[in-house]
């Protein structure tokens, strides 16, 4: 057991703001926030999150710099502040939870682990681009990040083989940074050797933003230049379809049977 | 383009409530709640949704009716009404929003075209469950239904073991039903000739509702016994951690990095 008192210890709260848009926030994460001594994260989500009360300390960082971020909350919330972390989406889907456990598994002060640490979730991004088109996950699916910054490549692409051949809709995530423009390329050549050229694909880029963009299309016509970091890729399984809509757009579902 | 006028078309609105409490319900869905005319849905799901106001019409059915309730909901929008279609969790994850689009796309009745229809994300149970356990949905995973009503028992088999191959972490929805009791055995047979002894797995039943319980255990020691169909069961990849917490208990999360 550490020596620290445990009632000396604050609290470090993980929030997931969802898509983005305050309705489609949860009152949970709204009351952390309000009730946060300090709040850390990313300017973009600090944006979404706010405004803030002029007591509230806040602190943005870098979004790349998710494990010193976590480093410095629980240093802080060790102290006797109640953090709030912001995520966008859900923090435990590609997001700051696993960041804050990774800081958490390699502390070096004991008295981080008497912080009070909860994580609270929120909608992710491929299920909010999912809603406006439809249900394209209404069945077995998986979530991948094509980011090799923490994974090899060659990795990524065997587990792509793979789950195109258990006939999975995939939700991307990460699909195309400016550092890295052709691996997407290289991932859309691996799922269209593998899935049919009608296959639809949902593009959903800032979706519960102002900026929000949504596009159906299908596998063969889809272009990497459609696609950057802020864009999730949901693609369809041999069982995926599309419902024309009276308005000229169309709706994307995949069947709940097989 | 249908003979119906446009503007006498109501609206369906599919509504996720999260894993069930208020407080994990986005604001986008009471709102739908409130304005609705009709409510349809499960009776477990009416009862987290409610109360409701004394003007709202509220229809229960049967949770294994959900084609014959999407065209209920369907028939009453067409004719004028506002409809709100209650699922738990996420509408779009093994839940009620592919069956409205099934029920959309065989529709006879072409005034159900001109029905507004709206889905609204929730949070779904494998990420209320993984964030009371950590973040073992932190990296690449799956989100699978062991139901064999839909899909034959083969292809449920065949694609456990490729996303094994994948070293995906699993999220298996509908895991034991009492009409199928010996399959999960099946599956987690499967599952542990393939992953280590000491793989951890999370057990979230009924998480977010007054009977919530978190399981934390290992791959070795899971007894089938110990799930049912209100269990969501997330196994982890083989980079999958545990770390221990002072009041006894521990954390599970996935590295971002592999």
């Amino acid at each position: 057991m550490s020596a620290v008192d445990a009632h000396a210890a604050g609290s470090l709260t993980v929030v997931g703001l969802g898509p983005g848009s305050a309705a489609q926030r949860t009152p949970a994460v709204s009351a952390a926030l309000a009730a946060a001594t300090d709040i850390l994260g990313y300017q973009t989500y600090l944006d979404l999150a706010g405004p803030f009360a002029a007591h509230q300390r806040v602190l943005a960082s870098d979004n790349r710099e998710e494990l010193h971020r976590a480093r410095h909350a629980f240093g802080l919330a060790a102290g006797g502040a109640r953090v709030a972390m912001v995520s966008s989406g859900d923090p435990g889907v590609f997001a700051m939870a696993a960041a804050v456990l990774e800081a958490l598994d390699h502390a070096d002060d004991p008295a981080w682990r008497q912080v009070r640490l909860a994580i609270l979730p929120g909608v992710s991004a491929a299920q909010a681009a999912a809603a406006l088109a439809g249900a394209p996950l209404g069945h077995d699916f998986c979530a991948l990040s094509l980011s090799d910054n923490l994974k090899p490549w060659a990795e990524i692409e065997r587990r792509l083989a793979l789950v195109c051949e258990a006939d999975l809709v995939l939700a991307l995530y990460n699909p195309r940074s400016k550092a890295r423009p052709d691996q997407f390329a290289q991932a859309l050549a691996l799922i269209r050797a593998r899935r049919a050229a009608h296959t639809p694909v949902v593009l959903g880029r800032d979706v519960g933003r102002p900026a929000e963009q949504l596009t159906v299309t299908r596998l063969a016509a889809l272009r990497p230049e459609q696609v950057d970091m802020r864009t999730v890729v949901i693609v369809g399984s041999s069982r995926t379809r599309r419902i024309e809509r009276p308005d000229g757009g169309c709706w994307v579902y995949t069947p709940r049977f097989y």
